[in-house]
Order: structure tokens, then sequence, then C-alpha cells
């Protein structure tokens, strides 16, 4: 046995370990009975104690000095594991404890904080867990990194804070003004009609089916936030239903996204570090682009406005033309989550402006909603009128997820390249999407982004797909285009 | 840290590891996708190998010898720890291997066998799976210990071979005896109606309940087997729907007998050795009480008449008597697991009597079917007409598991004791019952048996009980009681 299969003859174990935990934390959040909870938290504190000893073992450090990689496979293999080795050997012991009891009990704090609307109550744990996560970051960082960089990268390995700041800059004016268009337009329609639970998991499900999720290996349920979860041979993903029926079709589009990529790596890279989605960017770049750039496109909302129609009768838009409006409805509301494509990148930038500020110290926390505030009137002309509608809204803060929040809006500058170089290798996709088959287009996102799963790095796996480096052009020109058009700007 | 509380401490990380085992079966055998089956074998082996470690760590072996144990429950943890410690340290790991190998391969085997009724292509691998557990068992045999005892004292602490053999003598007779009155009484009724899967579902549920089933701390689904997985705060039980109601409701009676016994331990017992049913033999005790003692009772059974007709309207039968004689049909059928309670016992015995000829090397393999059948014949009065109703009925062999099918039997004869002990002590359970309230007989075995957990030996769990040593009387008397007067010999 060489150091290169030895070691990888280890990380395989760890790797289908790192399975088991997808597998319980569906369980949690789909069929776990509720009082099982407690005894839930300590069955995935043993399991991460097993992952952190596996992850940190002194044999990983010598196999890694001692291997001799042949080929791209094995050196890509071996980028991935020496970046987790010193990423998972350079956090102290007591500061991961420290940061798991203190993002633990975080998330409690903030759902309590957020039903009361009392952001006093957030501000010492917002303040505790910035602090502990800088001081993750100061570790982590390599030399010239700032403490917040080495956190992105830890989402987004090889981006940089003035990268994406760069970028986001560039990005905003072109929004601001399409935005601004919009608002002076006429409004569109909205849905009106009877849309019970049954037929919206059954449009939702046929719908997953036309985007490529692969049910043998997958499921679809329900839980309050929907994910998807696990790798290989076991994806799965969740759903919610609401009264608007888009709310469970689009979360299930856009959970597809993230399954495929998971569903469709190489199966000779699965349970190594090369078999899961390569970062959380372009990730989101795969749900993005089904969800929105397919899924919300004119040509399929054609397709869809029959099907809804079959389904739940009178729904209450007269014409395709009016659905597609009523699909891609712009309205500047408090909420990212529900924000359209347009804004949606707008409370991304924010968010991201903030957190830099919370982990450089440059704004303290008492000062973040303060912050906030001004920031949303300046970018959305409204005032926050509360608390949960502000500040309070995200969880991400509350489980030390700084560094997070770009990657959405990276994501949707990836998705924005890959769909133009897909639009210029496939001239008549929307013939294909009226007719209800968005294959053409997943099967174009699985040749060439998901297959390749972590053989590349972020960046190199955008421009590997797209013959040209990732830039925010492609994204602002299709949403000039089709917004533009949709309302007849 | 003494050595005792290092050692716990280190206990208890594998017992949540262990649990997480639970989990994972649940969902194998529930809503796992079926081209996840691959994977899911890989990350079962991926925590065995874990637990494996962490089972034969040295440093167990260094505190058992260092632990102090003081009061009756440490004393219990530190038996248990040892017993388990040789057992897992005397195995060499390249029979351990093996063994799995042999084994997973095996019920494929047994299956397509099975199907194909062809006794002669499992006779390899039944050959090769004695072999190798008969090696087991002299690896893990203490001194005067035949390799079968030891296999059988796997599942029963503290049973011996020449006992389990005197005690099915004693029985045998009595139980011949009766059935043959039996065979010579007028026939029971069957059950003639419709009986859809809602119905089933739902009064198998509010029977769980009834039976102290807590939903708080559990689930009920289907599954092709039914099977309770799981302890302390999460023990989830699975039924299944034929068109004969009775199979739904009492596998979910017998279920929830297995799970309250997991649920009930005293709460300071989760993760800790004693933290389970003792035995395989006591786990059965409650599992059989409560689905034949309790559930197929006359008293619930005219309780139980009443719910059936609310639900289903004419189920084809008059009254509750004849529902009682329904419910507790006797035929010499072919098959263990269709067996009522007088046939179960000598199904048990005949497989007992068969299984220490295969791995005390007195019956060859090849002879194994002529055996079968020529003990079928004298014991059941009928020819066995095909492998699939002799030889080939059940899985176990072909997973290697000698020395378990006593325990189906020894918890019959432990059921006997318990029940007999309880209905002295509550005099008037027959009126609860005959209003659906099993709860004095379920508590009773709460109070007496289930929160104990590991705490005694599997006979003295029982005596502790009952105030008697356990033996065959009991059960023999209640089913002499109750056949006879159902059936007026």
């Amino acid at each position: 046995m060489t150091a290169m299969s030895e070691m990888m003859a280890f990380v395989r174990e760890t790797e289908l370990l790192v399975q088991i935990q997808s597998r319980l934390a569906w369980d949690q959040d789909t069929v776990m009975p509720r009082g099982a909870a407690e005894q839930r938290g300590e069955e995935m504190a043993a399991l991460a104690g097993v992952l952190h000893a596996r992850r940190t073992d002194p044999r990983l450090g010598g196999w890694l000095d001692a291997a001799r990689p042949e080929g791209e496979v094995e050196a890509a293999n071996v980028r991935h594991l020496k970046r987790r080795w010193l990423r998972d050997t350079r956090v102290p012991a007591e500061l991961a404890a420290e940061l798991a009891r203190a993002t633990s009990i975080g998330r409690g704090v903030w759902a309590e904080a957020r039903e009361n609307e009392d952001v006093a109550a957030f501000l010492p744990t917002l303040s505790r867990i910035v602090k502990l996560r800088r001081e993750e970051g100061e570790a982590i960082a390599d030399g010239g990194t700032t403490a917040y960089e080495a956190l992105l990268r830890d989402y987004e390995p090889g981006a940089t804070e003035a990268g994406v700041a760069k970028l986001f800059d560039g990005m905003r004016p072109r929004i601001v003004a399409l935005r601004d268009r919009l608002l002076g337009a006429p409004g569109a329609p909205t849905l009106n009609g009877n849309f019970p639970e049954a037929g919206q998991l059954s449009l939702s499900r046929e719908t997953a089916e036309r985007f490529g999720y692969d049910l043998n290996h997958g499921r679809i349920d329900l839980s309050a936030h929907p994910f998807s979860s696990g790798s290989a041979f076991d994806v799965r993903i969740t759903t919610r239903v609401s009264e608007d029926p888009f709310n469970c079709l689009y979360s299930t589009i856009h959970e597809v996204g993230h399954a495929t990529y998971e569903r469709n790596i190489r199966p000779d890279f699965a349970f190594t570090p090369l078999g899961e989605g390569v970062s959380m960017g372009v990730h989101e770049s795969q749900s993005r682009s089904f969800e929105n750039q397919i899924g919300r496109s004119p040509a399929f909302c054609r397709f869809l406005f029959g099907r809804m129609t079959d389904i739940f009768g009178d729904i209450g838009v007269s014409d395709a033309d009016a659905f597609s409006r009523a699909v891609n409805r712009v309205s500047s509301g408090f909420i990212r989550t529900e924000a359209d494509e347009v804004h949606y990148n707008l409370h991304v930038m924010l968010r991201f402006d903030l957190e830099r500020g919370l982990v450089s110290g440059g704004i303290a926390a008492e000062d973040i909603e303060e912050a906030w505030n001004s920031r949303f009137a300046a970018d959305f002309g409204n005032a926050v009128d509360r608390p949960s509608n502000g500040l309070l809204q995200d969880v991400h803060w509350s489980e030390g997820l700084f560094g997070y929040f770009p990657t959405y809006a990276l994501g949707n500058v990836y998705a924005g390249c890959l769909v133009a170089a897909m639009r210029r290798e496939l001239p008549d996709l929307d013939s294909s999407l009226e007719a209800g088959d968005p294959s053409p287009a997943t099967e174009w996102l699985k040749r060439n982004v998901q297959i390749h799963g972590g053989l590349r790095e972020p960046g190199d796996t955008i421009s590997h797909a797209t013959g040209e480096d990732p830039g925010e052009g492609p994204l602002l020109d299709y949403l000039d285009e089709k917004f533009g058009a949709l309302y007849g700007l």
C-alpha cells in the first residue's frame, strides 16, 4: 500500500460516516419523533466526535507529507485534503468546543429574540459568536488573509474578500437601475384559485422528475425549511406547502438543482473529497439556474401555465404572458428568502458588507441594527418596520455562518455565466422548455459542471464549463433582457 | 477521573453510535430509496468498523482491570462490559470478516433458494456458515462450554444447552397432549368482512397506545417484516397490512412489547450496557405477553370484538366467544411465524435440536432437509410439501443466527411465569382488559421487569419479578386452561 492508497482508504470510511450524518439530519427534520430531539443531539455529537478524531488523526498529516499523487484526480484529492487538514488542525480544540456550544445555544436565542422582536436579547450572543468566529478565522487564515476572508474561503475556496467586494460593486449600479425602471412599470398579476396540498405535491413531484430528479435514489418529503441532503446514491430533498403554490414548486426545483449536482458526480469520485459539490457558490449556481434561469423562464412558464390550469382549474390568470409575469413578480420586500431575482443580490450585498464589518471589528454588535436599517432604507427605499423584517430575519449569524451569504450571490453570477454559455450551445432550448422538457439544459449542466464534482477549483469549474472567466456581465444581461421583455421596459 | 468513570464516558459514546445503527436500520427498512441499498451497506460497514475498533480498544481492557465498581449498578455494568470485551477480543479479526462476508451473501442465497424451492442451492452456503459460526463459538467458549452453548449465551447470558434441552423435554409431552385434544375439538370460525388498510392502521395505532406505546418518542410505519428499533427516547416500530386484520394488529402489539421494554428502562441506564433489554429471551417475554397472554386473552377479545365491529361493520363472527376462538385459532401448519400459541414452541424445539446437531457436527448439512422433514412429520403429523414450507422457511440460519431460536420459546416460558405472578397480584385484571385497558398489566411489567433493563441476569430478572425461579409450569398451565376453556375440552 502506498501512502496515497492508505490515505484514500481511510478517507473513504470518513466520507461514508459523513453520509451517515446526512441521514440523521434528514431524519431529524422530517420523521423524527419530537421527544427524541435531545437524544438526537447526543447521537450527532458522538458521531461528530468520531469525525473530528479522524480529521485530525496524525496519520493523515503523515500520509499527506508522503503522498506522491499521480494524475489530476489524485492531485485534486490531495489539494482538498491538505486544505481540510490545515483547517482542522489549526483550530484549537477549546475554541472548537466553545464555538459548538455558542452556536448551538445561538439558534435558540435568535429564534426567541425574533419571536419577541427583541434585538437587545440577541446582541450578547451575536457579539460572542462574532468574537469566536473571528478567532477561528485568524487561526485558519493563511498569510495575508483577513479573518473574514479565511471564513469566506471555507465555503468558497479561492475566493477573496476584495474580489467579491469588487464583483458586488460592479453589479450594484445596474441592478439598482433595473429595479428603479421596474418600479415604474405596471404591477404583475397574482394567482387566485384553489391549490390543495395533493395537487401542489403531485405537480412538484412531476416537475422534479422533469428536471432530472432520480426517485430511485431519492425521496421528496415535507419539512419546515426545504433542503437537499446526501450524496451519490442517496440524495433526498424536501419541500413545503403553503397557500402560494409557487412556494412549493420553486422550492422543489431549487432543491432538485442541489440534489442532481450531488447525484450526478462521477461515481468513481463517491466517498472521496471530489464526491461533493466543490463550493457553496457552485452549488447555488445549480439550484439557482434550475429555479430561475430555467424554471422561471418565460418558455417554461408557458408550459407550466397549461399544467397548472389542468391540475387546479381556473388560477386567476388569463394567459401565459400574464402567468409569466406572476411567476416573475418584482417587489422590494423586507425578506431575502422571498425576494425576486432582481432584488435578491441587493439583500446579499447588504449582509456581506455588514458581516465584514462585524468580523473585522469595524461595526460593533450594538450598532448593527442601525447599520442594517440605514443600509436597507438606502438600497430598498423602505424603512424596516420591525426586527423580524430586518436584522433578525435570517438564522445564519446565530449559527456562526459568516462568509456564507456572499456565496448565494456568487451562485447567481455563476448561474448567469453557465446559462449564457448553455444558450449559445442550445439555440433551441426554449422550444424544449415550452414543451415541458428542461432535459437539454439539465443534461448540459450535468455534462459540463455536475459530473466533475470537486475536480477543479470553483472558478475553474465555471470557466471550464463556459470557456470564459466568470464575471457579472451575463447575469446582468439576462436580468435586463428577461425583466425588460416581461415588463415592456 | 477514575478508571470506572473514564470507561463509562467512552462506553456512552459507543452506545450512542449503536443508536445511530438503529436509525440507519430503521431507515433502510422503511423509507430508504431502493437504489441506495448498496451505499447503505457501505455506510453500515464503516460504522461497524468504528464500533469494532471501540469495542476492542485496548484501553477498555485496562479500564476493566483497574475498575473498582461500587454498588450493584456499577457492578452490573462491569459484568456486561467484561463479557463483551472477552467475546469481542477472542474472535480473530479474519474470522469476523469472513463471517460478515458469508452471512451478507447468505441471506441472498437463501432468498433465491427459497424462491426456487432449491435446497441444494442453499446447502454449500449453510455448510460454510455453520463451520464459521462453530469456529466462532469455539473461540468465545469459556471452559467446558460447547460451541453451540457459547453461541446461545451470546443471546441469552447464563443459559446452558443442557438446561434448555431439559426445559424443552419437560414441555413437549404436555404441549403434544394439548394439541392432540384440540385437534378433536370443533374448528374455530374465521373472520369474513372488509378490512381496508386505513381501518387496520388506525385500530393498530389506538391499540398500540392502549398498550402504552409512546408516540412522542416513537413512530409506527410499514415494513415487509415488522420490527422494533432503538432505545431510550427514540423507539420506533413497524407493522404490515394484509387481508387478515389480525396480522397487522397482533404484529403491532408484539412490537409494542419490545418497544416499551426499551423505552421504559430507567433513564439513568440510557447509553450504558444496562440501557437495553437484558436478553433475547426476556425481550421476547415482553412481546409475547403483550401479544398473547394479554392481547389474545378472552377478556381483551371481548373488548376487541366491539371495536372491530365498530370500525369494520360485520366481520363475519356472531359473538365475542366465537371471536375469541377466531383470535385463538389452532392449526398445525408448516410455518413457524403463523403458528398459534400451542404449536409455536414445537416449531422452536425442532429448530433447536437440528441446529445443535449442525453446530456440533452430529448432523451434516446434506442431511438437514431429511432430518427436518422426518421430525416435522413426527411432531406435527404432516409431511412437508415443499422446502419453503420446511427447511427454507426461516431466514435465521442464512444469517448465522444459531442459538437464537430457543430464545423465542424461553420468551414464552418467561411470559408464562410473569403473567401468572401478575394475575396473582391483579385479580381484577380481566375487568380492565374487557374495558379495553391493558394498563394494569403493562404497568406491572414496566414496574417489575422493564425499568430494570440489564441490571440483573436474565433468569434473575424473571425471578425478581415473580418471586420464583422460572420454569415451564405456568406457561403450560395457562395454555391448558385458556385453550381448554375456549374449546370446551
